[in-house]
């Protein structure tokens, strides 16, 4: 069951009014890192209840309480968003999640215009903080509830919402949230499937759906020596430095080529099935692709079906930089007495955090006992997260692809994520439905950089997306 | 010819007067690593001028110029203070040097009490920012014309000053005065010895002769690749990570046990002698004392002469750090695009910088080949010295073992330190003559520590050592 063509004709004709809207939004600075703007995530949060209440949607202003902060001190928590619209029970019944806030931004970092004032420019591209991430997106879902309110038509699906204020830092509160409302009873029981949009195409050409989560584990090795900070021409080879063990022990996590060499922790994924490599093989990408978002020739595979695997079926290894040492310009002659050395790696199926991180652990104890040092070692586990993979043959995604092949005349890319959505595992997790990625922008949006855009193209044919994509779940066999 | 009675005398009688004057010289917080104190070092150079003056001394402040500042702005440069008394061609002529600027303290640093108020206490230490770095010693010297002034006595030698108020920020401009005035018709031309006195003992007992200075070669390895820093979850294992390359490179630099592992840089130096064995054998120093004031038992060796050898006369390599990569504490997922890893390496004679940077290079450009990376690497030295050694067996010398006999009725330790102190090398090049470090405080000073202190005796001791010393050197044999 496709879209009405009114639908679709609605959303062509109303779209300077959308990107009016879209405008509205991008003014309100809902940056949920910065303690001052945290006002304006409320705010963010009562102009969007306004506007889903205008168009007939029942909702629900949660309080998540305090955030405890570093320094002890506590900030209120911006309130979740829930909604819900229809309660058919002969309709499936859809839940969207999306986040108001967004990431900090100045004009001082490099950006072209006030990042907090939409700049729709003449090839397409609308500029501003949280265009893409996440406003974009939600705004997408609230177009396609003006065309029923506005035409007094039914949805073809009973839909549920959760929106936050806390994406970007951390999402606060949300977990204990979703739990609660999935139970019978709660707000979101009773939901069908999951659709998030709040990601990106792998390119700048081909719709996507995503269907797989890298997971996290993310480490500080701490070495510690001397009881303050030493003078190297004191001490220089009289005693032990922290960091010359920090920096042998972080040589031996990683090959140039990237794979990792902890024992262990490369065995234990599985080969790619030939399955999975037709998929690789079919996306629209190419080495090109990655050397010119990476800005340089430093592609590591030579061939496309590696590189996308390197990114979204195999784990990685950062080594992201070293606490405590001397990291300014200039030339200072200091033997740091206690360093620590951040990494993560990025995790996939079957790997989780807890199968990893005594590996991680015993490798980093041994080599560092083969070193005959006299300084400590102590490994910290800062946090992880587990990696997702779901079925990309549910109903749930055969509805996106038929929405897809609909509006964009084509089938979309499937793909897997490097990074992590976290609240994707809470959704899956407390409901035990399919969750399904449906990202409305282009690889190249910028969503944490300067100069963030949407393009023009991918709000209004998303739009089209989106009232398809719901179209679409109320037609396919469940 | 030891000093006269009557001197060591006064200075005993005057010990109060003396840590007073002292008291006024530290509370002038004439630091020069501080823009905003820049004005308190002229003060400082006024008030040595003053001192100077009134006890017969002909003074003279030199205008060096401005200093340029990293943003490019331009700061004036407080004045050098040149001195000398006395000119009878039949005495041997001295030229001392001092600096009269220090290093900057905060009370919240960690200072029990106000660094810029010497405080007196009942165990004998004069604490206070400068007390011992290099207040003390200059003050020391002041005290001996003291009283040579009041008794209306003639010096047994001539004379000649030269203190400067840049020393803890680089020395700027002084390089040039120096070589300016040792031509002939300049201030410190005729010169036959130099003394400087702003070292410390190896421990807190023995008086110490310092004959030998490590040099360094400071160098930063940057790895660059992507135009921007990038999301490890979006391109790790999909592109060449320079942290990855850098922190392999710096991996081959140094063994745990202080080897250096380029090629060429060790065998450079000779092995030592028997005589060399037979000075550190001597040394009043044990594994002990490193341990305490590394403040950790870290300790490489576990022989004494082994420890004081890497402390003094061998090579030694400290990595300090990594400019541009994640510092902070907390984890962040980022993959920095440019990196630079900072270290150093302490040389020895016959190293230079000349000689080792070319190793360096070489060998590191060799090991990012094997690495087969598509990043870039550049290296680069950003600044370097001598070592010097000179001879202990020098009539300067020797005049001070004879001065350290009389006054503390003990041999001296004759040590190589381990960091630079670079006007050293200018004077020996410049002059053509033998230079003579001979240091007032103690190893646990804590010269740009918090709660910098001399101790008492040390000052009052240390006062008549520099005055025995000129009498011994008027006695000995040229
Ligand atoms: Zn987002
Ligand atoms: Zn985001
Ligand atoms: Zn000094
Ligand atoms: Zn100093």
């Amino acid at each position: 069951m496709p879209a009405p063509t009114e639908f679709l004709d609605f959303v062509d004709s109303n779209a300077d009014a959308f990107i009016k809207r879209l405008g509205d939004a991008v003014a309100i600075p809902s940056i949920s890192g910065e303690a001052a703007h945290r006002e304006d995530v409320e705010k963010m949060a009562k102009w969007l209840d306004e506007q889903l209440t205008a168009v007939g949607v029942e909702t629900k202003l949660v309080d998540l309480g305090d955030q405890t902060l570093p320094d002890g001190g506590k900030l209120k928590l911006p309130p979740a968003l829930l909604g819900r619209i229809g309660s058919d029970p002969k309709k499936k019944t859809v839940l969207l999640y999306g986040h108001f806030d967004v990431q900090p931004a100045r004009k001082e970092d490099g950006w072209d215009s006030d990042p907090f004032t939409l700049v729709v420019h003449e090839d397409g591209r609308l500029v501003g903080r949280g265009s893409t991430d996440d406003k974009g997106p939600i705004l997408g879902w609230l177009n396609v509830l003006q065309y029923h309110f506005d035409h007094k038509k039914d949805l073809p699906v009973n839909l549920k919402f959760c929106f936050e204020g806390m994406e970007e830092s951390g999402s606060d509160g949300l977990d204990d949230l979703v739990k609660k409302e999935s139970q019978p009873g709660g707000w979101f029981h009773g939901a069908d499937c999951v659709c998030i949009s709040d990601n990106y195409w792998l390119n700048t050409r081909t719709p996507v759906l995503t269907y797989g989560l890298r997971g996290l584990t993310y480490f500080s090795i701490h070495v510690s020596g001397p009881s303050r900070d030493l003078h190297s021409g004191v001490f220089g080879r009289t005693v032990h430095e922290p960091m010359t063990d920090l920096i042998a022990l972080m040589g031996k996590l990683v090959a140039g080529d990237g794979r990792i060499l902890i024992p262990g922790v490369e065995e234990m994924v599985p080969p790619p099935t030939e399955e999975e490599k037709a998929i690789y093989e079919r996306l629209d990408y190419s080495i090109e692709d990655i050397e010119e978002s990476a800005g340089a020739k430093i592609a590591i595979a030579d061939d496309k079906i590696d590189a996308l695997m390197g990114r979204m079926r195999f784990p990685s290894l950062s080594l992201h930089g070293i606490e405590g040492a001397f990291d300014g310009s200039g030339a200072k002659t200091v033997i740091p007495a206690k360093v620590s050395g951040k990494f993560s790696i990025r995790l996939v199926p079957p790997q989780t955090p807890e199968l990893i991180e005594p590996l991680v652990t015993f490798f980093l104890e041994s080599e560092f006992a083969k070193l005959k040092s006299k300084n400590s070692l102590t490994v910290e586990h800062l946090h992880g997260g587990k990696p997702w993979v779901t079925d990309h043959n549910h109903w749930n995604f055969e509805a996106a692809k038929a929405a897809t092949r609909a509006v964009y005349n084509r089938e979309p890319d499937l793909t897997r994520e490097g990074g992590s959505i976290p609240v994707t595992l809470t959704f899956a997790d407390a409901l035990g439905v399919n969750v399904l990625l449906l990202p409305m922008g282009r690889g190249d949006d910028g969503a944490h950089s300067t100069n963030e855009k949407l393009d023009r193209s991918n709000f209004i044919e998303g739009t089209k997306l989106l009232g398809t994509y719901l179209y679409e779940i109320a037609a396919v066999d469940q």
